[in-house]
């Protein structure tokens, strides 16, 4: 379905005014999700893409006092295109950003960490399961009485450690749009920002579902 | 009660300037219902009915984002009036809604996908209850000792599939205002929008009690 | 302590001014609570006493939404000074209201309906208790290892029906700045908005607290 | 790593300028800690230290409405530099704020009486402790993999009572950037306010985490 609401996708060569409106969306929804609960401690974040060219927000800072001009702009092989400079350094999820961006041909890759998904990791061993939940149809692929499952990779010291077992992941899920890691978060994406924002949303609501079911005693898997 | 806080009610056929008043107004109450929790991922959203005519946000699109020229407007037989193009599609609750604007010549029909609605509808069997809290004096036709009742419908695979039950389940309980869709979430009306918003905040105050009672220990049916 | 922060006592008769600006507090202070949640569903809302004259919402409408002209002004006696017409009435709590201005000298008489609060009286008998706990510091005549006490009385199908057991509480309780009500809510009161409003968040805390604690297996009386 | 995000550091001596900024910023930081429930009931709150003047709102006011002209300024050694005048009182944690500012050199010191931090305190003994979660990494000095510890230290009357054995908690204490204080809440430092702050929302999310775990039937110490 096309959707026009909000920034309009463009085709031709990025101009200025379409790389600032980019840089400004990227800032934005660090703010959106910082409300969240998503980006705390400068945690989580979103990279887009857009005519080929992949915004992402430098690492360690507080993503909901990001600034246009602190946006990093790399190519699709994940050469920088642009720096801010400034001491700003690129985040240490560009290379697992990368992944979803080649295999999935994804247009937008989200990383959360809310209590959420961290906490849904408890609950699950190998894959999250989530079952006839009317919010799964939010996840492309799915419908209402399916079964939603989000594989779970073992958490790393270092994050681009996570790379390799994230593109595993990623390769051996192909109906998933997200990647859980242990005691960590969650990697989310989609085709465009929206998708990838509708789906992190739901993949959120699933999360929690599944940790209030836990605690009104109803079983997780019915 | 009359009440004349924010926008007025016309008797005269509508102004473009009513028109683009009751357009802004589907916009902020979605906004609004964003930040609570019930339209998330794409999901829920206020339907509004004035002059005879109904506005209704389009399918599938982030709720908070809503600008005016997205909304659809349908007449009372749910044949569109003015469609905002661009590829958007008319909500598929748009058959849910139009049973309760004319079973109970309701003003405004919200869909929400609230957490608390959709934990409420694994609690109980058929019917949802609450009994002896103040807040249910809210809801209309109900007092703070009485037992508020809303019938829980199954949720299909798709939302049009709905209509069938939704309908039976308007007519077999003339004194709700709402019913609530297993594992899914809650539609609620109201004789106008400031009504059907006020039913929907005392509801979702009803469903979280419940679940806050059972996490307590509380008897849900004291 | 003298504050001085934001909007300014005045002993002169009061300036149209002077009553706007209580106007506005009034409309700023509901929001406020709204989004606390402590006056969804037209619920809760907060009553201010300012040179003699005490100002208050109507009864039933959206608090959120408040504007200044929508606000009654009483006398000390609770008789109408200013009526906003336009249908709309004064809230039933008026007369639960003056009890704490009269017995208690208030300047300011909150009433929230937050679920924090009526859950708390799902938890103990005649009177919450809470024990040790630092925000009990913000109450004013407790210290961090006091025993704070709010007496529960028994809710009525009408909210005047209250008055009379909400006094004997005041009177039977002259250390609380609160009167809880059960699966209803809260009044509590301060000598003025910025003390009344105080007591309300340090309260809430303290339901929430027992709650909490309750959840997670920790003895309430310690 | 250094981060030019937002207010810029100076080296000279403050010119009227840095000085109104530093002052805007604890009243823009105390609105955000307002939001995150960190500061209700005029508990909680943050100081700033910027160009050896120390940046102090007043006690027992709204943090969430302070102005620039309420802050205390003090130099390194807590004596006052500026001061509010109308009555306004330096809050009872500079003592405290001290000692973290002179032990540990930071450049701002946070008090909050998040209730996820006051909880955590009921479910350990002598010290919180935190393992293997990633959002150990926003703390300086931690991996995802390492065990994060707070020392808890036993509240007291008075808020000035707790120096000593804050003082005593923080040397013994090296590797930790905060003291949880029993049924009271936390104190969180860093070498500037976003390191300050960052620390805050990654310590306030382990604190959460545990409660999480705890309801959740996950052993806290796995």
């Amino acid at each position: 379905m096309k959707q026009t609401l909000s920034v309009p996708k463009r085709k031709s060569p990025p101009s200025d005014a379409s790389s600032q409106s980019t840089r400004e969306l990227v800032c934005e929804l660090c703010r959106n999700f910082y409300q969240l609960g998503w980006a705390s401690g400068t945690g989580g974040g979103i990279s887009i893409k857009e005519n080929g060219r992949i915004y992402m927000a430098p690492s360690g800072v507080q993503k909901e006092r990001l600034r246009p001009e602190d946006i990093f702009v790399l190519d699709a092989e994940g050469e920088p295109l642009e720096e801010p400079g400034r001491g700003l350094k690129l985040s240490q999820c560009a290379p697992l950003f990368l992944h979803a961006y080649k295999i999935r041909n994804a247009g937008a890759v989200l990383h959360s960490h809310s209590i959420n998904a961290m906490a849904a990791t408890l609950l699950f061993d190998k894959r999250f399961k989530s079952r006839n939940l009317e919010m799964q149809k939010g996840v492309e692929g799915y419908g209402a009485f399916d079964t939603v499952e989000v594989p779970i990779i073992e958490n790393t010291a270092y994050e681009c450690d996570l790379a390799d077992s994230l593109e595993a992941a990623i390769r051996d899920n192909p109906k998933s749009h997200a990647v859980l890691v242990r005691r960590h978060g969650v990697y989310v994406w989609g085709k465009d920002w929206k998708q990838a924002k509708t789906h992190a949303e739901c993949y959120d609501y699933l999360f929690e579902a599944a940790g209030r079911m836990k605690q009104l005693g109803i079983p997780l898997e019915q």
